[in-house]
C-alpha cells in the first residue's frame, strides 16, 4: 500500500478582469478541462471535475484581479508604502528604489509588501486581496454549490522569499475548508516517544506543491489537489481558522526586524540617538 | 490540457540501521510497493516502479541512520553545540534548555542545529548527514543502475521552521539529478513584461509536496514524484549544483542574526561593551 495524491493545473484560463465572478471563471475552467475526462485509473483521478476531499488552489493574482485590486503603476512605491504596517528590513539597490521587506496589512512579511507588477496589464500594479481567507471561503461556497461537493478546500497562494534560503516558494495566504496545519502534538513516534516535530503547515505545503504545475509564466493560475481528503473536513465553518493563523505574531518572532535595523536601533539607544558609523 | 504530477509514499519500510545500504533498502521498498502494479491509467502512474524523469524523495532521517550518524542522547546539548557554526538566535524555555537557532555545518539555519531526537532508538539522537548532496548523488547512482533509468532525481529532506510564519515545512537539504531551481530571469509574462518573480526553489517545493504523503509519524520516509520530468535533465553531473546552493550566504542575509541579538550587539558596541538593561 501507499499514500498518494496528485495535482493538476488546467491550461486555458484567459485574462481575469475586475468584476469577473471568480467562481464562474474557475468553475468554467475546471468544467472545460477535458484531460480530466480522458483519464480513468479507478483510483484518484476518476473523471470527476471535482470530487469530495479535493482542494482547489488559486493564485492571489487572479483573486486580486477579479476583486479589482489594481492601481496605476506610477504609484508602485506609494502602493508599497500604503500596504506597509511595519518596515522589517531594507536594502539599497543600484538599479532602483530600495528593496523594502515589510509586514503588510495581512501580517505577512514580504518584499514590496506583496505589491505585484508582473502579469498585470501595462501601467498597473496589483495589491493583495483585502481578506484572502474570506476570498477563499466565498470561492469555496460557490464551487461547492456548483459541483455539489460537501468536502472541498480552497487555498489562495502567493510567492514569497525566505530568511536564510535563496529562491522563492509559494505559500498559502488564504484558506477555507481545509485544515491549515496537521497538529501531531501529543502523538508518539514509532518508538513510542513524543513527537518533537509536531505542527506541519499543510496549506503551505499544498501551495508549494501546486506551484510545481502552475508555473509563473504559463497562464495556469488554478490547480486541483486530489488525495489529501483527510485534511478536508466535513462541516467546516469559517471560524477564524484560515491561513491568517499561520502568521507568527511579530512580538513573538525572533526575526521581527532585520539584523542591521536591530543593530542600528540598539546602537542609537545606547548613544543618545546617534547612529553607528556607516 | 493540463499539467499534472503525482506523489506516492509506500508503506512498509522497517527500521533503518547503521550500515544498511540505503539504495538497497529504498530500492526493495519501491520494488515491493504493490500499489504501483495495480494501477494503470495510461498516463503517469503506468505500473513502472520508477520511470524516466521520476524524483525519489527520502528523509534525512533514514539517510543519517544508514550512515550511522547516531549519538548517545545524553549528549544532545553537546551535539547541538558541536554542530553549530554560528548562533543566530536563542530563546529561554521554562521546560528545558534554551531553544537555539543556529547555522550548522551545512549552512542551514535550524532549531537545535537539525539534531533530531524523535523516531530514533531510545537513548540516542541523530545528526544530519555529513554531506546530503553527496548522499543524494550516491543514492541516485545506485537506483539508476538498479532500475535502468537515465533521468532520475533524488531529494533529501528535513523539516524546518521559518521566520515570520508558524508551523513547519519540509525543505531540501540534499539533491542530485534534479534542477534545484527554476530560473525564469529573462523571461516575460503574458503581457510581454519582464518577470519579477524569477527564481523558484523547485526542490524545496518537491520536499514540501512529498511531506504531505510521507507524514511524520507514519513510517513512510520515502516518496516518488512523477510528472516533473522537465526538472530532471539528462546528463546531470554533480557539479556543485545541489541543495547546498539554496543556502543564502549569511553575509548577504538581511536576517543573519536574531533581532534581540543584533540589538544587544549594537547597544554594547555604543556603550563600551555594556549590554542593555534587561
Amino acid at each position: 500500500m501507499s499514500r498518494r495524491f496528485e495535482v493538476w493545473a488546467p491550461d486555458g484560463l484567459g485574462e481575469v478582469r475586475p468584476g469577473d465572478d471568480l467562481a464562474v471563471v474557475v468553475g468554467d475552467l475546471l468544467d472545460g478541462d477535458m484531460s480530466c475526462g480522458d483519464l480513468n485509473d479507478g483510483d484518484l483521478h476518476d473523471g470527476d471535475v471535482l470530487a469530495e476531499g479535493d482542494v482547489v488552489v488559486v493564485t492571489s493574482k487572479i483573486v486580486s484581479k477579479a476583486e479589482g485590486r489594481v492601481l496605476a503603476a506610477a504609484d508602485r512605491e506609494q502602493a508599497i508604502t500604503d500596504e506597509t504596517v511595519r518596515v522589517v528590513a531594507t536594502r539599497e539597490r543600484p538599479d532602483g528604489p530600495p528593496l523594502r521587506i515589510v509586514e503588510n496589512r495581512l501580517g505577512l512579511v514580504m518584499a514590496a509588501a506583496g505589491v505585484d507588477a508582473s502579469n498585470t496589464p501595462d501601467g498597473t500594479v496589483l495589491l493583495l486581496p483585502v481578506d484572502p481567507d474570506a476570498s477563499a471561503a466565498r470561492l469555496r461556497d460557490a464551487l461547492r454549490a456548483r459541483f455539489g461537493i460537501d468536502r472541498l478546500g480552497v487555498v489562495v497562494t502567493d510567492t514569497a522569499g525566505r530568511a536564510w534560503r535563496d529562491a522563492l516558494v509559494d505559500i498559502a495566504i488564504g484558506a477555507a475548508g481545509v485544515a491549515v496545519v496537521d497538529d501531531l502534538r501529543g502523538g508518539v513516534d514509532a518508538h513510542g516517544r513524543p513527537l518533537h516535530v509536531t505542527v506541519t503547515a499543510v496549506v503551505d505545503e499544498i501551495a508549494a506543491a501546486s506551484e510545481l504545475v502552475r508555473g509563473k509564466a504559463a497562464g495556469r493560475p488554478v490547480a486541483v489537489v486530489r488525495g489529501l481528503g483527510e485534511h478536508v473536513p466535513s462541516g467546516w465553518t469559517p471560524d477564524g481558522g484560515g491561513a491568517r493563523t499561520l502568521v507568527r505574531a511579530s512580538e513573538s518572532d525572533l526575526f521581527r526586524e532585520g539584523t542591521t535595523e536591530a543593530y542600528t536601533r540598539g546602537y542609537a539607544d545606547a548613544a543618545g540617538g546617534r547612529p553607528p558609523a556607516p
